[in-house]
C-alpha cells in the first residue's frame, strides 16, 4: 500500500492506449485524446496541475456554459457574431448545461488563480462540439475559435467570476434556501406538536424554570427563519455580474452595452435577477460578496449546530442520560444492546457545520488576498463555497426526513423532570415570602425530597395548596 | 523577570493596607475595600476568575447601565418601582454611562458565560451609589436592593445579552460606520484628483492593459461603499433585544408589557432603532445575529486588506519596488538612508485585519456553542466583536489621516511604466492584424526595445503613425 | 453616550497642562512630557497609531529590555562598548526589566509590522535613564546615544523578533507548563480518589459499557501530559534567535561574532538555553516557530474544552441532568433556588479555549503573509501569542484551584444509572447466548424494568445467578 | 439547469435496472444490487447520509483493511481465529488494500461520527468476498460472519481512529515529507545556483541592504528544513494506536494482549513504528494529536505562501514589475501579449495555502468537541487531514517540477536594481562620515541621480573611490 493508491493519472477518464489526435496553441501541437472535446490547453492544464482530486464542481461548468451562451447571444444582438455561429455555439453550450458533457471538464481546482484554465475548457469543449455539429474538423477552429467566437468580449478574468456568481446564487436559491425552509418546516410542526408539554428549562446546563417543549422548538424555527432571511440579503451581492469588465475592468474590447446586455440575458435565462456590477474593478480584484456570503453559511452552521446539539443531548440515554426526546432509530445500534439509538443524523449536521467553518474560513483568507486589478485566489474561493452550500443543502434535506420528522417526545420522563425540580419554588414566592419558600428548597435538596414533600413536612402548606399554587404551566409565560 | 511581571492582583486598583468594609450575599460576609461601590457578588468574581487582564469594555458597561436606567423607568411606568427609587437609580445609572465610575468594573471578560457577574457588578454599584446619594449606608441595601430594584423584571440571561447588542450597535453606529465613511471619503478624493492618470494595469502581478489611477481608487471606494452597506444590513439584528425573556426566554416575573416597553425605552435613550426580539428563546440561547455580524467586519477587514495591500505596493521602492505612489513619510526612515518610507499605516491595517479575521473565528466558534435556553459563550462573544469593532474604527481614520490624504501620484514612474508596457500593442491590433502585432511584441520583448521602436524598426508603421493609433488613454473604456 | 467613552488620548498616562520638552530626531524637534524618559519616535508613534486600547505586553518590554542588556555585554566584550557606558545601560535595562518602567511603554500592537517604533521606545527609554543616572540632560543623546549605543549592531529587524523569542519561551516555560501541570496534578488526584467507583460509559451521548471514574480521569491526565510534552516540543523553534541577523539576514555593521554572543548571553542571562538561528533570512522573513507554536496552544485548547464540557455535563442537575459529579458552589446561585451550582470555571476555561484559537487562527495567518527579507506582522503575532498563554495559563490555575480540587463523586447516582443501564446486559451473553440476552434488553426496554427485574420476569436466572455473573467492575479491563 | 445537477444517487456506481439481492442485519432485510460484496448496513447508510459528494479518502479504505488484516492474524495468533478464516480474511483484504475493490466503498465522510458505518462497510465487503474465495453464498455471513470474525475484539469505537492514524502517518511519511523534500531540493540547487548573484534586500517592500539570491533562497530552504523537522515531530503522536481499546477504553471483549499484539502487526505490515496508545480513554474520546499534526501542515501552508508569493513577487513584469526572477512559461500568456508569463504554479500553491489553512480550522474546532467516552467528529477530522497532506504533497511536487526547478535569475535587472539603490551609501560611512553619507544619499533622491553620480558631483571622491569603496558583495555578510 501506497499513500498515493497506485498511479494518478491528470484526467481520472483516461484509458491506455486510446488514440490520440493533435491540437494546437500559441506555445505549439499536443497530443489529446481523440475522443475528448476539449483542445491543447485543457491538456496542458492537466499536466501541469495534477493537484489533488478536486475538480471544478458540475454546477460551476453549467454555470460557465451558460454565461457562454449569454455572450453569445449577446454578441449577435449586438451584430458582432453571425446568427449561424451563435445557434451552434448555443446549441453545444445548452448540452454542457444538461450534463451531458460533465466528463470533458477534468480540470482541479487547484489550477491558475484566475480560472483561466477552465475558461479554456469551456472554450474548447464548446467550440470543438459546435465544429462537430457543423460538421466539421474537430481541432481545426473552423468554424467556430474558441477564442475568436466563443470567448469572444470576453475575458477569464470576468468570465470566471460571473460564472461563480451565477453558481453560487444558483446553489442557494435553488439548493440552500428550499432545504433549510424544509427542515424549518419540519421543525415547526413538531413546534405545533409539542406546544402543550411543560418541560425543566436548562440554562449553563442546570435546571432552570419551566417553558413548553413547543417554546423550546419554536427558538430553533426562529433560528431558521433568520437564516433564510440572512441567505436572501446575501444573494443581490451575489447576483451582480464582472462580465464586461474584460481584462482589468476597463471593458476594453466589449462593447459599451455588452455588460448590461449580458447581466440582463443571464437573468433571463436563468430567471435570476442578475444584474451588472457597477464597478468592474472592484468585481475582479476582490470577492467580498462572497466573503460576506460566507458569514451566512457560517451563521446558518451555527444555527445547525446548536440545533443538532440540543436535540442529541435531548435525546440521551435511554436510560442515563435526559431521555426527553425519542429520535429515530435508522441503523441497527449495538448488536447486544436493543434500545441504543446513536444520534448519527445530528453527528452528520454537526460534522457539516464544522467543515462549513473550516470553508468559511478559507473564504475570508482567499478574499483579503487580491493585488492590483485581480483577485486570483477565486478557484479556492468557489470551492469552498459550493461544499459549504451543498453540505448544508443535503444535510439541512437529511436532517429533517431521517431524524426531525420521526422525533416523538418522552412524556413521561419530560413530567418525572418537572416533578422533581426545585425550580418550581418560584412560583410560591408570592404566596409565601422568599424566605419560606428557600426553606422549602433547601430541605428538599438536602433531604432528597421533592418540593411537594419537602413543603408538607414543614407545615407550610397542604398538598392540595401546593397542587393549585405550583403551576408549571403558568409559569411558561409572563 | 518572571513571566507574570510581578504580583498579579485581581483588582488593577486596589492599594495596600488599604481599608475594607464587609458585604454579604447569600453565601454570606465577604470584604470589600471601603471606598468601591461594588459589593460581594463582585468580590468573589475577583478572587475566583484572575484570569488574563481583559476586563469588560467600558462601552459594555455604560449600555449595560443605561439598559438599567431604561429598566427602572418601564418598571416605573408599570407601577412596580416608586419614582423616589426610579430617580435613585437613573441618577446612579446616569453617572456611570457618563464614565464617571469606569472604576468600579474590575471584571474580567473570562468569567461565568452569562455574564452573570458583570450584571450583578452593576446592580451593586448602582445600588450602593444609589444608597449614597440618599444618605444611606452603602453596603445596607437600602434603601436600593441591588436584586429587587435594580435588577426588577430581569434577568442576567437577557439583560446581558441585551447590553451586548446595545454596545454592538452603539460601536457600528457611532464609531465603525463613520470611520470606514471617513476613509471611503479620503480614497474618493484621491479618486478624483488621479483621474486623468493613465497607467498600466496589472493582473497576476504581471502587465496588463491600461487603466486610470482613478479607476482603481474606485474599485476601493466601492469596496467600502459596500462594506457600509453591509454594516448597516446586519444592524437591524444586533437592534433585536433579548429584554424581558427574563431566566428562560417565557420572561416569568416579568409583566407582560415589559419586553417591548424596555426596548421602546432603549430607543428612546438611545435614538437608535431598537426593537423587541420576537423569540426570546432564541434570543437567549443563540447569537447568530452576532457571527453574521462579525461576517461582516470579516469582509471589511478583507476589503482593507486588499486596499492596504494595494497602496504598499504601489508605494514600494524608491528606486528597485513599483513606485507609482508617494506615501507620507510620517516616522524617520533608516538613519542612513533618506527617502526610505516604510508603509507603516498600511501595515497596522493590515494587522488589524489579521486580528479581526481571528475575531471573527472566535465569534462563530462560540455562536455555535449554545446548549438549551442559554448559550454561555458571551462575554468571549462581545469582547472579540468590540475588540475587531474598535481596531477597524481607529484603523480606518488612521489610515485615512495618516496616508491617504497624503497620497501622491508619481507621473514619470507611471508614464515610464506605460511607455515601457508591451500591452499597449493590443491598440494596433486592428490596423496591423494580430500577426504583425505579435511580431512586434516579440521583437520588443527579445531585443529589449519599446514597442515604438520595434515597431518603426520592422517597417510597419511610422513613428507618427504609432503616435497616433496608440492612445493608452482610449484603451480605458468599452 | 458614545462609541468611544469620551475623550481618547494616545499615552493614557497623560495628565492635561503637564508641562513638555522638546525632543528631536531625524525629522526634526517634537514636545514631549517632560516626566516621561522616551522620545521623538515613540512620541511620533503615539501621533500617528491611535489604535485601540492593546499595549505592547510588559513581557515583551521585560524581555526587549533583557536583550539590550545582554547586546550591551557583548559589544563590551568585543570592544564596541566602553565599560561606562555599558554599565549605564545595563543599569537602566535592570530596572525596565523589574518592572518599575512598564508606564514608559505606551506604544500599541497596531504600529509598524517590524515592531521598530517599539525598538525605539526601548533605545530612547534606556538612553534617557542612562542619561539621568550619569547626571547628563535627559534628551541630549550623551553620554548614551539611543541608536549609537543602545541599538548597537542591531536593528529592528533582528531584535523584535528576538525579543518575541525571549517573551513567548519565557510564557511558556515560567507561567503555562506550570500551570498545566498543576491542572494535571489535580485530574490526576481525583484520578486516584475516584478509581474504585464503576460508572456507566458514554459513547454519541448514549449509555455504553461501564468503567471507572478514575478511569474517566485518567483520560484527561493523558491528555495535558501529551499537552505538556507538545509544549516542550516546540520551545526549541521558539528558543532559536534572531539577533545577529541586523537588518536583512546578513549580519551587515555586526561583528561576526555578535550573534551567536548575544544568544549565549541571553542564554545566560534568564537560564533557558536560547541559541542564535542558523539562518537569519528565514528568522526575519517567516515565523514559523509561532505558527507551530500556535498549534501547541490550539492542542491544549481542544484539550481543556473536552475535558471542562465532560465536568459541566456529568455535573449538571441537580435533579434533571446526568448528576454524576459535584462542582464546587463558589457563588451564590439563584436568590430562589438553592442547590444550584453554574459551572462558572467550565464556562470560563471553555470560553478561553475559543478565544485562543481565535488567537492562533490570526497567528497562522500572519504568519503566512511575510514578503521577502521581512514578515511585518510581527506584533500582531506576539500579541496573539501572549493573549493566550496568559490565557490558559491562568485558566489552568483558576479551573484547578476552584473547580477540579473541590469536585467530588456522586456515589448514589452513579450508582443508580449503573444499575439502571441495559448496556450490562453484554455479561450474560456467554452464559446465556445473544438470543436470550437481547430478550432480556428488550423486555426491560419496553416495559421499563431493570435487567434484573426483566432477567427474572423471563425466567432466565434467579436473582442470585443474575448478582453473581453480572459484574461491572469485572466489565472495565479486558 | 438546477442546483443539483440533476437526480442526486446515493451509490454513484449504481446503474438503472440492475439485479439486486437482499441482506439483512438486526433491523431487518434490505436489497443491495447483487454485483456488489457489500451489506445490509452499507446500503442503509446510502440512504439515510445522501449528504454531499466526499466519499471516504481510499488511502482510509486501505489503512482500514490493512487493519481488519492486522486483527485477523492476532486473532489466530491468539487463538481466536481459525487458520482457515483468517487465510480467507487476509485474502480479501490484501485486494482490498491493493485497491482492486474501491469502487465497494460508496458511503459518504457525513455519517456517523464514530465512522461506524465505513467499519461495517469494510466488515462486509470482507466477509462477502471471503465467503465468495470461499465458494460460498455472498449475504449468508458464512463461513466468514462480519461481525463476529472480520470485526473481532474490535469496536467500531477503535478501529476508525486506528485506520486513521495509519492513513494519516502513511500519508506523512510516504507522501508529503518526500513531496516537501523535492521541492526543498529543488530550491537548494537554486540557491546553489545564485549564489554570486548580489541583489538588493526589501524590507517593508522598501529598498534594503543588499544580499546575494544564494542568501535569499537559503531562507526557503530552511524554513522547509523546518517543516520536514515538524512532521517528523508530530509522527509519533499520529502512529499510536487506539486499537485495544474497543468500545469506551476499557478493552471489554478483548484478550489482555490485543492491544500490544495489534499494533506490532500494523507496525509489521506497514514499516512504520506503529505503537499501542498506553491511554485508550484518551485515544477515543479526544483527537489531540490530530490537532497538534494539523498544526504542522499550517505551518508548512505558511512557509509555502511565502515562498511562492516571494517568487511570484520576484517574477512579476515583465517591464512593470521587479522581474528579478524568470518563471517558466508553461502556458500560452494572451493571445496578444508575447512575453506575459502568469506564476500560474505559485498561484496553485497560495491556493492550497488557504486550503489548508481552512482544513486546520475544521480539525481543530472538530477535535475540541469530543464527550465523555468518544469524539463523534472522527470522520471531518480525518477527511480534512488526507485533503490537507494531498493537497500539499501534489502542491510541493508540481510546484518544484512545474516552477522551481526552470527558474532562472535576471542578471541585467537585478544589477540594474543593485546600481540604482541609495542604500549602498552606507557602506561610505564609515570613509565619509554620516553627514556626508546623507548629503549624497539626499542629491541622489531629489535629482534622480546614482549615488556615484552624486557623490561625483558633491567632489566627495572620485569615481575610481567609489567603485573601490562601494562593494555590495562585502555587504552581504558581518
Amino acid at each position: 500500500m501506497t499513500a498515493h493508491d497506485g498511479q494518478r493519472v491528470c484526467d481520472p477518464t483516461l484509458k491506455p492506449d486510446e488514440p490520440f489526435r493533435t491540437e494546437t496553441d500559441s506555445m505549439g501541437p499536443i497530443d489529446v485524446p481523440a475522443r475528448v472535446y476539449y483542445g491543447a490547453q485543457t491538456a496542458r492544464s492537466l499536466i501541469h496541475f495534477a493537484i489533488g482530486r478536486d475538480t471544478m464542481p458540475p454546477l460551476l461548468i453549467h454555470s460557465f456554459a451558460l454565461l457562454k451562451k449569454a455572450c453569445a447571444l449577446v454578441n449577435r444582438d449586438l451584430g458582432k457574431l453571425s446568427a449561424e455561429k451563435t445557434d451552434l455555439i448555443v446549441q453545444a453550450a445548452d448540452e454542457i448545461i444538461a450534463g451531458k458533457w460533465d466528463d470533458q471538464f477534468p480540470l482541479r481546482v487547484w489550477q491558475t488563480g484566475s480560472g483561466t484554465q477552465t475558461n479554456m475548457n469551456l472554450n474548447e469543449v464548446i467550440s470543438n462540439r459546435a465544429i462537430e455539429l457543423a460538421g466539421g474538423v474537430i481541432g481545426s477552429k473552423t468554424p467556430i475559435h474558441p477564442n475568436d467566437d466563443v470567448n469572444m468580449s470576453q475575458s477569464s478574468n470576468d468570465t470566471f467570476p460571473t460564472a461563480m456568481s451565477i453558481a453560487a446564487a444558483t446553489a442557494v436559491v435553488k439548493d440552500l434556501i428550499p432545504a433549510v425552509s424544509r427542515l424549518r418546516d419540519a421543525l415547526e410542526a413538531k413546534r405545533v406538536e409539542f406546544d402543550g408539554i411543560v418541560k425543566i428549562g436548562r440554562t449553563h446546563l442546570q435546571d432552570a424554570t419551566p417553558l413548553t417543549l413547543g417554546q423550546e422548538f419554536s427558538g430553533y424555527v426562529a433560528l431558521l427563519d433568520r437564516d433564510i432571511e440572512r441567505l436572501k440579503a446575501v444573494l443581490p451581492g451575489l447576483m451582480d455580474l464582472a462580465i464586461g469588465g474584460t481584462a482589468v475592468g476597463t471593458g476594453l474590447n466589449a462593447h459599451p452595452e455588452f455588460a448590461e446586455r449580458a447581466a440582463a440575458k443571464v437573468a433571463e435565462l436563468t430567471g435570476l435577477p442578475f444584474t451588472s456590477h457597477p464597478n468592474k474593478f472592484a468585481a475582479l480584484s476582490a470577492h467580498d460578496e462572497f466573503v460576506m456570503a460566507a458569514g451566512a453559511l457560517n451563521t446558518l452552521a451555527a444555527s445547525l449546530m446548536k440545533i443538532a446539539n440540543d436535540l442529541r443531548w435531548l435525546g440521551s440515554g435511554p436510560r442515563c442520560g435526559l431521555g426527553e426526546l425519542n429520535l429515530p432509530e435508522n441503523e441497527p445500534g449495538s448488536s447486544i444492546m436493543p434500545g441504543k439509538v446513536n444520534p448519527t443524523q445530528c453527528e452528520a449536521v454537526t460534522m457539516v457545520a464544522v467543515q462549513v467553518m473550516g470553508n468559511a474560513a478559507a473564504i475570508a483568507f482567499a478574499g483579503s488576498q487580491g493585488n492590483f486589478e485581480l483577485n486570483v485566489f477565486k478557484p479556492v474561493i468557489l470551492h469552498n463555497f459550493l461544499h459549504a452550500t451543498t453540505l448544508l443543502s443535503d444535510a439541512c434535506r437529511s436532517f429533517a426526513e431521517h431524524c426531525v420528522v420521526g422525533l416523538t417526545a418522552n412524556r413521561e420522563r419530560i413530567q418525572q423532570h418537572l416533578n422533581n425540580s426545585l425550580m418550581l419554588v418560584t412560583a410560591l414566592n408570592q404566596k409565601l415570602g422568599y424566605d419560606n419558600c428557600a426553606k422549602i428548597a433547601k430541605t428538599a435538596h438536602h433531604q432528597g425530597l421533592t418540593l411537594k414533600e419537602a413543603a408538607i413536612q414543614l407545615g407550610l402548606l397542604t398538598a392540595e395548596q401546593f397542587d393549585a399554587w405550583v403551576d408549571p404551566k403558568a409559569m411558561t409565560h409572563p
